[in-house]
């Protein structure tokens, strides 16, 4: 039996409830505000974004993660609250403010998040009404509709669940995320929110999400922009009732990081595979590189060459481009060494064409979902990114 | 009076014939193949790619740039000669060689270049042919169809002239260039060429050239992408009867200087504004930065981040996808110092928007030209940096 099994829903973990309303923040009036509760004081861990613009709830989740403790969580759509000054800041503590009021918590135990325009303030009367709707239909079921209420140009909602056993009793990670644009390594206009009722010591669950955010939600790239809002939470309030907490020297530690990372990386792979405008998923992995940090260098020059990217969008696989973009990484290339697969069938061989029939080669890349594996021949670096296309809608949606 | 004259000419120097035809290597049957000859010996310098994947006829440029001389240069467009191991490397070399037969040259003099599609091999027999007919077209007017001839993806040709005096003579400076796509920094699929009659040291005309380039082909960016096949030549003659050699100690040097700018400058602008899909022309500039380097390094994320290019595509001036670029650049930056203005219209103050009608703004953006200029406050360093939109054309162009 496996250890971890992964489902493709959003199961509530014990003694959390969630909710996604239409507050009128997006002109579509679709959902755009969620509201996720634990009923009992839970452990919070977080990872953001790296940029040096900040959003206001990033700088406030920041904050509040101190205490590592937290009860709900509450995320708008459609306004990033990002660039917003003083103000925004103001907006983003007064909105974790009107929950924890409307839900008798501390407001220290209360994250707020946003995703979508930047430069806008949050019109704080339609959040305040939106909150209190929210708060009535909190519910056990209501993962799908924070799951849609988070939302932005994803053009579904992006979930999974997973179950194992902690000393003995059934445990669950269930999570959401959204991404869509934006979306480069150190994270992007992504948010997750992972929840568990596994009890976990809370500096322990923040390095296993560390680590999983590592290998996940930053090996994926869609336009090579990140965001100003990236926020990952994750929530573990204990009510499965295993004991000792979780920590390294727990013998379910490493199910549970196992879990973590499943859950991550299924997100993360959703996220690509609908990423703005994107029609297709690629795997670009790289070894031989002189260290893992040049195999990374290299996979995501190639990730994020916008030549490689439109190529794509075509039947053509044109290898040439992939040649170019190694070639200007800061990883070091020999031209006259670099071999290149496209799901295994050989194009590249010594850094000139293979002399693959062309038409084995147009038949891989006419796949929704397929890899190039790169093989630098200078050492034992190896990385993989996760990436899109880049098609003629990309630019659509971003004008 | 000014000291140089810039037209949008072709007028070849005293003593240079050029030619271009259809040789027969592009499907659409344009012209694909330009001849550069100086009738008497010339000195030569060269600038080329600094992508570690460089195509055959840039390693023999390279090589023959060793003796500073050159009488000739043939050009291919449609097939890069990139990616092509050995047997690409002794086509450039027996392309050279043809030519160098055909005109009664030392093989030495001549340099290859090419430009097009990566990975495939040179047809070594319509070369030949095309060679043939190339010689015999041969004429002191023949700028214009080698400046056809060296295009891509290019929609016009891209030329000018400088006309200005060096103790006591007129001298001129003719330049061609090609541009498109897969423009970036270090240069790119962009090839250009300079002649001129005046005497030149060929130390300081290298060095004179190194500097244009750099303030001028290394100024833009189409995609971000940098090419395996960038070359810039600048053959100098003498045929002007200037004496003594020009070198920065003559009394004329500093307008020989400002003239190869001008060129530099004039043909770096026609390949933003003719880049593939584009629409219009941005300038970016940064002022403020705690450096150059950090000032251009911002610029750079911000000309390069597709997010703000394909805003650029549309009305709508997106100034937050600016702050972003700017945030995870690697340049210092601090969020509530950022002033952003559209052509001195007030975009942020204070890293929040500038409360500035959206009407005003979006008139700047609706402009096929305007400048973007960005106040980063934390010290003197500042860059410029030219590129386009990134419109859906871009991605139909490259698929």
């Amino acid at each position: 039996m496996k250890n971890v099994r992964l489902t493709q829903t959003l199961a509530l973990p014990r003694e959390f409830r969630a909710s996604g309303i239409a507050a009128g923040l997006k002109k579509s009036k679709r959902k755009d505000l969620a509201l996720i509760v634990s009923d009992v004081p839970a452990v919070m861990a977080g990872v953001f974004t790296t940029n040096q613009v900040k959003a206001a709830p990033v700088k406030l989740c920041q904050k509040k993660l101190r205490s590592r403790r937290a009860r709900a969580i509450v995320v708008n759509s459609g306004i990033a609250n990002a660039c917003t000054g003083l103000q925004g800041y103001h907006n983003a503590d007064r909105m974790a403010e009107i929950v924890a009021n409307v839900l008798g918590l501390k407001s220290d135990h209360v994250y707020a998040c946003s995703t979508g325009r930047i430069g806008v303030q949050l019109p704080m009367d339609i959040i305040e009404q939106g909150i209190h709707v929210a708060a009535r239909q909190l519910s056990s079921a209501g993962g799908y509709d924070a799951a849609e209420a988070i939302m932005t140009t994803d053009t579904r909602p992006k979930y999974c669940t997973a179950t194992f056993r902690i000393g003995g009793r059934t445990v669950r990670i269930a999570a959401m995320a959204k991404g869509a644009g934006m979306i480069e390594p150190k994270m992007a206009t992504m948010l997750a929110f992972f929840l568990t009722d596994a009890a976990v010591q809370a500096a322990s669950l923040q390095s296993a999400l560390r680590q999983a955010v590592a290998d996940s939600f930053n090996r994926i790239t869609v336009d090579g922009d990140r965001s100003t809002n990236d926020t990952v939470l994750f929530m573990a309030n204990g009510a499965a009732g295993n004991r000792p907490l979780l920590s390294p020297s727990h013998p379910d530690w490493g199910v549970f990081v196992e879990a973590v990372n499943k859950v991550a990386l299924d997100l993360a792979l959703k996220m690509v595979a609908d990423g703005e405008g994107a029609t297709k998923q690629i795997t670009v992995r790289v070894l031989g590189a002189r260290s893992d940090r040049e195999a990374d260098l290299a996979a995501r020059a190639v990730a994020n060459s916008l030549l490689v990217k439109t190529s794509w969008a075509g039947d053509y696989p044109n290898w040439g481009r992939i040649m170019d973009a190694l070639g200007y990484s800061e990883a070091r290339v020999e031209e006259d060494r670099v071999d290149i697969d496209y799901d295994r069938v050989p194009a590249v061989r010594n850094g000139v064409s293979a002399g693959t029939d062309i038409e084995k080669l147009k038949a891989v890349q006419r796949q929704k979902k397929f890899a190039v594996e790169i093989n630098l021949h200078l050492g034992r670096g190896s990385a993989t990114v996760y990436t899109c296309n880049c098609t003629e809608e990309y630019v659509r949606i971003n004008m």
